[in-house]
């Protein structure tokens, strides 16, 4: 199932049912109004948004209507709970040497997460806003997943079972703040500002072979004004899977309905498989070449985010933001 | 003006006009349905609320009823976003002092500050579970201020209008997780579950000259099992205002209306004043007796914060809680 927020008078918009093809689309507010609507009576609710979801794929919805991708928000516009992982752990590796950090302590036994900004996400063909170019704003390519609630110390084995939907992230990063900010030990505040996600949120049994109940096997790809950064596998070198970030968020809270948790910025030991952000570009320019040639994002960029299907067609729509640089230096 | 939310089905409670003794109170429904709708609201709303608030301290509301305590949620049930900034660097000087930390880098020149979990809040008379005592439980009493929309890159100049409500916070705290989980940088996950809020939200105009535009000056009183452990002064020893929290915080990023805004645990460099928190009282016992002998937060604790006015009335209507622990050891 494929759902997506339309843009309207509300905060959290219009949830819409998508067709399977990103097509066409219907709103249900006798179902569900928003999608933290829908996500906070998910068991009650699904059997429904699926009998409207097959029937629209059938064709045999009188409303439905056209997808205008331009007059989607993040599937949740906002939400109560962002939290990111960072299990790519040779993305951490590159990203701490590019500042001259230290591997954290434990870092192979229990995930790297922090508590993320979630009070407005930007919409997937919204442009993105920095306040300045010298911040070195920079995307990070990831997957995340949406749970129901969450008791306080689920544990991995029984943590699958709450995800409910998955969605493509770009989480931005100025690159600039993190140096003099993540050694204060507080996490990220100014270094993070808000993320996107992709047009559509899908149900994992929407992604087949694709997703194996602990992790996602697609290629993500990014690009930056149409130039490929990459394609890494999302399910080669995580080294900590979904159901163990949630045991790991919900040690000592549980979580609400609504909680997005991403597992970090993709990336592959394989080098060949290209990069999911810029900084791991520049590193890898700087170790090969002597010197970081790709440049972070300026003003009228575009970043694009997406996975394809086995016949090249996008499954969640993919991101595809103009960034706007409000100070060019 | 005085508001609080009452429980409800809805997850974020009803919102209620509360007479200024903390006697009354009044749904509102055809103002505002919940305490989010009327901060996202609030230039509109404000002036048929304080319609409300002064018919009901005139004692002409028919439809008031007692307010009950144990009826009321945070004034926020949740929240889009929680940040909380650390201000009294004296707290912040002892805290790490205690888990062998340096203090961070440009501590003095912009405040220290995180993203909060805000997906749910503890209500002020709900007890507070803890999975085990091992954790090293702690409480932290603290000021919160809510903004309403926050354009990004305000000055502290143009951020104290933003100010809209006051409440008191409890910033549980797990002292034995944050040795671990700050070295790793980025922040508070396990350490800081969730946070309890006065069961009253202020407007500032009703504290008079308790509040100058940029600091509150009331003493903070906390107790634990009824014994005293201080009073503060809030005004004292601030080292960044709220007006300075608001700007950090808004540099990269907008801030929605009902972000919540606390800046920590408050502390006075004169000891005589007491502790906001149990770490602090251990550090000042192992630091003048060779020991630290007051517990943290066991099963069955109580945990008592308030400010009283000049009649020795409670303003915010004061925390109480009892601790749950679900684990011994």
């Amino acid at each position: 199932m494929k759902l997506a927020s339309r843009r309207s008078a509300r905060r959290d918009g219009e949830l819409l049912v998508v067709s399977k093809d990103l097509r066409r689309a219907v709103a249900v507010p006798a179902i569900a109004q928003t999608m933290q609507d829908a996500i906070e009576r998910w068991q009650s609710v699904e059997p429904f948004l699926r009998e409207v979801y097959d029937q629209l794929n059938a064709d045999r919805i009188n409303t439905a209507v056209p997808l205008d991708m331009t007059a989607l928000e993040s599937p949740f516009p906002r939400s109560y709970q962002f939290l990111d992982g960072s299990v790519y752990l040779h993305h951490m590796e590159k990203a701490r040497k590019a500042r001259g950090a230290e591997m954290p302590p434990n870092y192979k036994t229990e995930p790297l997460m922090y508590q993320g900004l979630s009070d407005r996400f930007c919409g997937p063909r919204e442009p993105m806003v920095f306040p300045s170019a010298s911040l070195e704003p920079d995307y990070e390519a990831e997957v995340a997943i949406v749970v129901d609630d969450v008791p306080m110390g689920q544990s991995r084995d029984d943590a699958a079972q709450h995800i409910k939907l998955v969605m493509l992230l770009n989480d931005y990063t100025l690159r600039a703040l993190t140096k003099t900010e993540l050694p204060k030990g507080f996490g990220f505040m100014q270094s993070k500002p808000t993320s996107s996600f992709s047009p559509v949120a899908v149900t994992p049994d929407e992604l087949g072979t694709l997703w194996d109940g602990e992790k996602f096997h697609f290629a993500l790809i990014s690009e930056v004004n149409g130039k490929r950064m990459g394609q890494p596998n999302t399910g080669k070198d995580m080294f900590f899977s979904y159901p163990m970030l949630i045991e790991h968020a919900c040690r000592t809270r549980s979580l609400s309905a609504g909680t997005i948790i991403g597992a970090g910025s993709v990336t592959n030991q394989d080098e060949s498989s290209g990069f999911g952000c810029i900084a791991e570009a520049r590193i890898h320019e700087q170790q090969s070449h002597g010197a970081a040639k790709t440049p972070f994002l300026k003003d009228g960029d575009e970043v694009y985010i997406d996975v394809l299907d086995d016949r090249g067609e996008t499954i969640f729509g993919g991101i595809r933001q103009r960034i706007k640089v409000l100070k060019g230096d």
